[in-house]
């Protein structure tokens, strides 16, 4: 037997008892006359205590031989500690030993295995297995059982049926780009790997499967940004027989079900913004509602008034920034600085500082009066102290700087509280958007995505102005789900398809099954998917995705720990029936 | 609103409520004045009924437009019927409508949707979301999810941690085929897809996570018998600080769990049997004990009495079946025929009839006396009544065939019911198997498994004898899992790759981060892995995985609904760095 219990359990009220533990060495103390170790595993830590002078030679030899991530057993008998540490549950007792085994040694690993480690990132993810033991890390992948455990709890209470649909499919070439397996058996032939699950779990409902989830992973083969995974895991769902308020409903309460069983937090209803006002009011379809700083359009106030950089604008937006009135010369030309760069590409930034004392002071005095201003400030509903900052440009630009800018004035003035929670669902996105590359009107969710009833006509000679039944869940500024409503129509398909520019062969040479199944009663549906990584990170009060997967791939899409991709044999080429390009 | 209730909740109890419903008309009868509609969801089906008296021409018009699987919603008043259907649960009543609207026609659709349906095999296939539409494939993927459910709940509660492993990975040459996926951002490169999950969940381990387990699809590009999936899932599992007895216990339990949930069975403790056991006595590794006829080896008595066949044979094998002494000539002639098949291989059957009234007849009288027979049905602990079948030869192959025959029996004479379930674990398999064909030992699980520890020292000289720490377990003679205790010691290690004549560099290239990962702290760890697509067919009560995966493949690994794998554009191939060989 390796344990009578784990190094997490044991307490005062375990005195006298005799146990036999098993974990790793976490730290080794030696005074001489007592040795301590600090054995862990991943329910704990717990005081292992020799004394020298009851305890036989060689298992103090032994003792004396281990080091830091050795594995050993003990038995002994739990005592209670003279100097007790409340930092940790175990933190009154230490177990006396009367023998000590080393199950198996171990090298010095390349980097603390501490939460605070010395390991850079590459060093951590070529020995992710040592990686994994610091407990912050593997307290995120606990972190993210119990969330995939609590989404299923909540779905199967509300029947839906986790069903698992296939990872070899078929490959479309619209969309991301597809990860492709050769097939042997079919010579020339390929499979794909799925971007999701759509169109399986849109003929799950033409089965009258009526609820389905699944969580699954879906894999797309593009240029990795940071915080991008080749792999990636969706929550997802679809509903029969709904109209997209079932559906909010639905998932709204998946989401609140979660903030209450992981974080003890019930939330209240998700406010409701649509695709416009989250533009036109914060420059982003995600907005971060922890703090205001709502936009506000200063056109019809700052233009004729002679300064060049307003008058040719299309667009002129403010912020106000609560108690920055303050702000240094410097601090202004910095912000101005930051506004150039080119990752945000603005001219430059203007402000008007709202004094304690109700005078204006602005960067532009030399055109605007100080009751020009005071009716900025106004249009901001802006309170003495506050600074009022002002972009000027082309509308989508400037309205995307200012969204960038207004996320960061939130950052510097630690207005986003990493424990503080404010979703929304965004709806009403435009169902299309113009692709200026391809010359061609694009689906902006899928082309199976149903238009708004009342926008139905507009299809034709306006597409632009066409409002998908679609939604965005977004909480703190992160979209962590989406969907819509399906056409279920044959008619209203093919009225989509001819304003996305599909004839009748592309669109049956590409979802031709899904088509057909359309033919035989489908019923009405819609649906969601959710960023099941980005939800644990949430959840976990961090950015990045990565600690929240077990054995993730660098930006390249490589394993470092095994390896991966690699070189295979030739013999395998042939039976697969490809060869490499010539370099 | 779709609707207030799905087809199946309704009771006498809602008589008098105003419904709404939609869901799939299954069957209309119109007997002129009286239209009555078996609308069908997920949950049910209930009647309609259409009074043409009291109901308006254009609904009358409608509902007589109808075909079998239209999508409609309907409203109406819960009534009580005039006769009642007592074989489903909404017979007592039906719905008069006030209105119906046709969501969406239907094809007449290619086959019945019916438990019992006229289409084929390969139209199903095609057409598979409408073969889901059936009520008993509809069960079959419920009851999967049911089962997949219940496994977590088990699981969790024994705290295991899910982990998602990694769907690409790096391909070994060792074990069966891989899938493979080209790298476009690795040139030359290739992942390839796992066929299990085995060297992650080890390092897992490695990592402290004490306890993991996945419900995981896992890829073999293997031939496709008639009930092999080139995907599948599979419930992996590992667990660290464990002997054989701890996994199998807590295993054990899982799956009595299983059956307590699923069937309201509750199976007694499992017997253990060696792979030694099982092989003389049932001549297979997966007996099946829902009966008996086992084998009863006559080599001491049979040989040397100047019958030739018995006297070359290699091994002598006997069963005796119960209440068969009264088998015709023609149905001994026939199972004779049986035997020699090309797929059983055997020269021909030996008999022995034990009549009622003590004597004995058998097809080697000219041999054999009636106390030499006698003393062979002693040795079967046969009663009178019993009918002895007896096959001779090389050793393997005897055993083999008499497995086949064995179980052809108990098919024959029903004993195998599907509702009886008698599991068992199968232990102490050999550690090596030799490959003729490549000249030198495998391990016949994986050159993790361990070896049992008092065999150690046998694996220089005599490997063959060599017993792993491996186990199966076997539920009416189905392989539902199987696994070992690993080998955590680098020296054991080492001796076990010698002894499969791996080289150091060889183990380096195959294993080579795991190696390294067991130099830094393994502990002691042991799994089993379950076949999830087999479970769910055992549960189901049918012999073929298939219903229980919603989009199964056919046996040349073919998709037919969405015609996968399929030929890709040449600048796909392109990006991937590949080309197709030449016809």
């Amino acid at each position: 037997m390796h344990r009578t219990h784990t190094c997490g359990e044991l307490r005062l009220q375990n005195v006298g008892e005799k146990v036999i533990l098993s974990g790793w060495v976490n730290q080794i103390r030696d005074k001489g006359g007592l040795i301590w170790i600090d054995l862990r595993d991943r329910y704990g830590i717990i005081q292992i205590l020799i004394e020298e002078s009851s305890t036989d030679t060689e298992t103090i030899a032994k003792a004396r031989s281990l080091g830091r991530e050795f594995v050993v057993k003990t038995e002994g008998t739990v005592s209670e500690r003279t100097s007790k540490n409340d930092k940790i549950p175990t933190g009154e007792i230490e177990i006396k030993i009367n023998s000590l085994e080393i199950l198996n040694p171990s090298k010095v690993p390349p980097f603390l295995i501490a939460e605070e480690t010395d390991g850079g990132e590459d060093l951590r993810m070529k020995y992710r297995y040592l990686d994994l033991r610091r407990p912050n890390i593997l307290s995120k992948l606990q972190l993210r059982h119990k969330l995939a455990s609590e989404v299923r709890k909540y779905l199967d209470g509300q029947k839906f049926i986790e069903v698992e649909t296939p990872v070899l499919i078929k490959s479309t070439p619209e969309g991301a780009r597809d990860f492709l397996v050769p097939s042997r058996m079919n010579p020339q032939e390929f499979y794909a790997l799925p971007q999701s699950p759509q169109t399986f779990k849109q003929l799950l409902m033409v089965s009258g499967f009526d609820k389905y989830y699944q969580i699954v992973k879906c894999f797309r083969d593009e240029d990795l940004r940071a915080d991008r995974q080749p792999e990636f895991t969706q929550i997802d769902c679809e509903m029969s027989f709904v109209e997209r308020e079932d559906v909010l409903q639905t998932f709204e309460g998946m989401v609140k079900h979660l903030f209450k069983e992981i974080k003890g937090v019930e939330l209240p209803d998700f406010p409701r913004m649509t695709y416009q006002e989250a533009i036109e009011n914060y420059g982003s379809d995600k907005p971060d509602l922890r703090f205001g700083m709502k936009f506000s359009e200063l056109d019809q106030l700052a233009k004729g008034k002679g300064f060049k950089v307003f008058d040719d604008a299309e667009k002129i937006i403010a912020i106000s920034v609560e108690n920055c009135a303050n702000y240094t010369r410097k601090q202004l030309d910095e912000l101005t600085e930051w506004v150039k760069r080119p990752q945000i590409g603005m001219k430059g930034l203007i402000y008007v500082k709202y004094n304690q004392d109700g005078s204006l002071k602005s960067s532009v005095d030399k055109f605007f009066s100080q009751e020009d201003l005071k009716a900025w400030v106004d249009k901001c509903e802006s309170k003495p102290g506050n600074l009022i900052l002002v972009l000027a440009g082309e509308t989508s630009l400037t309205r995307k700087a200012m969204n960038q800018l207004r996320l960061e004035m939130g950052d510097r003035l630690g207005l986003r509280n990493r424990e503080e929670y404010q979703p929304l669902w965004v709806v009403d996105f435009p169902l299309m958007e113009y692709d200026e590359e391809m010359g061609r009107w694009h689906a902006m969710h899928h082309p199976f995505t149903s238009p708004v009833a009342k926008d139905m006509e507009k299809l034709k000679d306006t597409p632009k102005e066409v409002r998908a039944n679609a939604y965005d869940m977004v909480i703190n500024g992160i979209e962590i789900g989406g969907g819509s409503i399906r056409i279920h129509d044959r008619e209203i398909q093919q009225i989509v398809f001819d304003a996305l520019g599909f004839t009748k062969e592309e669109a049956f040479e590409q979802f031709g099954f899904l088509l057909q199944a359309f033919e035989y009663g489908a019923p009405p549906h819609g649906g969601i998917a959710f960023g099941f990584d980005r939800i644990c990170a949430l959840f976990g009060g961090v950015d990045s995705i990565r600690d929240f997967i077990a054995f993730p791939k660098n930006t390249s899409g490589r394993d470092v720990m095994i390896s991966s991709p690699s070189k295979i044999d030739e013999s395998q080429l042939k039976e697969l029936h490809i060869s490499l390009a010539k370099k």
